[in-house]
């Protein structure tokens, strides 16, 4: 075989235009040549509203009586204890879930929980499933573990989990099936029914085929929720064989910061094993500790969150304008995006349409679901109202 | 092929017992049973030394100063420009190195530069060598990124790398070497004379075999040097095709906070194409970014350090007693770690009989180099001077 450099699978990932990307560097060219007040940018996942004030309490706390060695020393690669035995207390108190401290591995964030747990149970050979449309890192960090993704269709009505079309594609060789509630990039809440009769279906499985299948909930987004009625079930308590991987980023406005954690549900077969395999993983991929201070930071915020509250207006501001000009938008629960049916068949095509009247839109097409566009509403309420006119514009110019 | 739960070699690295991590835990257990203060524990490389005052206050300022938002927000994947423009110049105006802000990758400390490097350039049937005795996890991070880690024997009467023996084991499948100055566990500098004759080597050989040789150097304790008249080169200049691995824990002394980076060296064949291979590498592993905070405090604080002075202290007094009780101790220029013959062959043997006397040293065959022990004076020098005449006992048990 001919020397190879560098690992072409790595390298044709660096290169990769990602489109979320690319769409936000267009806006920022853009921003320079007409102003930024006159570019609406709906790309990017990034929390607009600030961290609340208590985690800057938190750190000068912990700076002024915490000793240095201690709090920006390693802690044990699994989590500090106090850090882990204080969310496993949140966790029960808020769904009784019955997870001890030893349940709980703290990570970089969500992109690491996934990685840890991806890598810690994934075997070549074996499917990992997820269902469209998913977040397109799924893809990467899948097949970086040696594994392959199947990804099930979209249930282009409701965009709650296909499970007729899940049964139709799970196999011997499915080891785990990624799930992400709220969801990015729909914003709906996957009901209990849905999820009911989803873990319904992964038991039956498991019996079927004599082997365990786990279910990975991807959760960053659990506490951006805008509807005091809709509840998002914890997984430990509809399934036994769940990883939790959660994060931060989202709750605390902290997605810089990269802390996150794994729970390893104590229901789980041979979790012990399992538990140790997610320890091996971290090791292996070189993550050593979560960041120490954040450990204690999130551990201090716990049942905080920034003001979410912006969130819900951008949400009915922008659903309800939309849907009056003739757009069919996907109702919102949870997350920060509203996903709309493009008004013509290529996304693609409609969201360079959309440029010409400065909306920067994401097309579905690599979230495994064509014809759909992500609008990315964590950004100030101001930009929406701002946005509202060439919106209209823009379905005026489809015929709406 | 029967069905695995989880990734075996994954639960045997969660499960393999680190003989460093065993010895720190019986240290605990014995603090418990006979007091702290009598158990003198030199198994861990965490730094004692809190980190510069100007860490907490460059923290309080960007907490004043910065919108949460943009403070706490993800940065660039391959971290935050401004922070990579000032580490570069400060590279170049202490190393004349001519690196650019795109030079550098930003990452998760330096287990991650590691790991980010190695899945980026190491494929299947790749070997990459390192010289004993070395940091045991260099095997944990080359196997995990497919790789075969080929050791090369110590040269243990200076312990400077052995470059007779590299040269008989160097192949055409010889792709990276990873080396550690000063180093992990000896505390030796290699010497200018050692590098270049090793550098000389490297693209010898790249000629011979016709392809790239990368070396790898793993720099955590470049700045842990104490004598003034000791030189560490900075490997870009000496070798085009150089990585960095860098990582501010023991220069600041924020081990638990996970901030560091990788230089691809401009000199490099392809660096454009390796840069992105390191991003892919990144992104597949999981990492996103290097927190957020952290990025802008280490760029705040180049050029500053914990008070290094107290290592210089402890290693004055651990290798004067030491060598006058009889020990053969290698003289130590950097990093916190005094290497010590053992007094009998088999040192695991050696370090239970020093448990006799509260001593906790970590015997030197996890380093691939038996007959040795790794004593980490990154403690009080108060329990140095505690512990002397444990030390003098147990030589004197030896006969000495």
């Amino acid at each position: 075989m001919a020397f190879q450099p560098f690992q072409n699978s790595m390298l044709a990932l660096g290169q990769a235009p990602s489109v979320i990307r690319e769409t936000f560097e267009y806006g920022n060219r853009r921003a320079q040549e007409i102003g930024r007040e006159n570019v609406f940018d709906f790309s990017l996942g990034n929390p607009s509203v600030p961290a609340p004030e208590s985690v800057h309490d938190s750190i000068r706390r912990l700076m002024d009586e915490t000793d240095s060695v201690m709090l920006h020393g390693y802690t044990s690669a699994i989590g500090a204890e106090p850090v882990r035995a204080a969310i496993a207390a949140d966790i029960n108190r808020r769904f009784d879930a019955g997870i001890s401290a030893q349940d709980l591995y703290m990570t970089c964030g969500a992109a690491a929980s996934l990685t840890v747990t991806l890598h810690a149970v994934l075997c070549p050979g074996d499917e990992c499933m997820t269902f469209a449309p998913f977040f397109p890192e799924y893809r990467v960090f899948v097949e970086s573990a040696g594994a392959k993704l199947v990804t099930v269709p979209a249930d282009t009505e409701q965009f709650q989990m296909n499970l007729a079309a899940f049964e139709k594609l799970i196999t011997p060789n499915t080891k785990a099936v990624i799930i992400n509630t709220p969801n990015n990039p729909t914003g709906v809440v996957f009901t209990e029914e849905n999820l009911n009769a989803f873990c319904e279906i992964l038991r039956n499985k498991e019996a079927e085929y004599g082997h365990v299948i786990y279910l990975i909930a991807d959760e960053p987004y659990r506490e951006l929720v805008y509807d005091d009625t809709t509840i998002v079930p914890y997984l430990t308590n509809l399934y036994d064989d769940t990883f939790v991987c959660y994060s931060f980023s989202k709750s605390l406005s902290l997605p810089g910061e990269r802390i996150g954690y794994i729970v390893v549900s104590p229901k789980m077969q041979q979790n012990t094993l399992v538990y140790a395999a997610v320890c091996g993983s971290g090791r292996a991929l070189g993550f050593v500790c979560a960041p120490s201070m954040a450990q204690r930071v999130v551990a201090d915020n716990l049942g905080k969150t920034g003001d979410l509250s912006i969130y819900r207006k951008n949400r009915d501001l922008l659903y309800n304008a939309l849907t009056e000009y003739g757009y069919r938008c996907i109702y919102p629960d949870g997350a920060f995006y509203l996903w709309v049916q493009a008004l013509e068949e290529d996304a693609n095509a409609f969201c360079m349409k959309a440029r010409d009247y400065e909306l920067l839109l994401v097309p579905s097409d690599s979230f495994g679901c064509k014809g759909y566009i992500r609008i990315a509403y964590c950004v100030t309420t101001e930009m929406i109202e701002k946005s509202l006119p060439a919106f209209k514009k823009l379905a005026e110019y489809y015929g709406k």
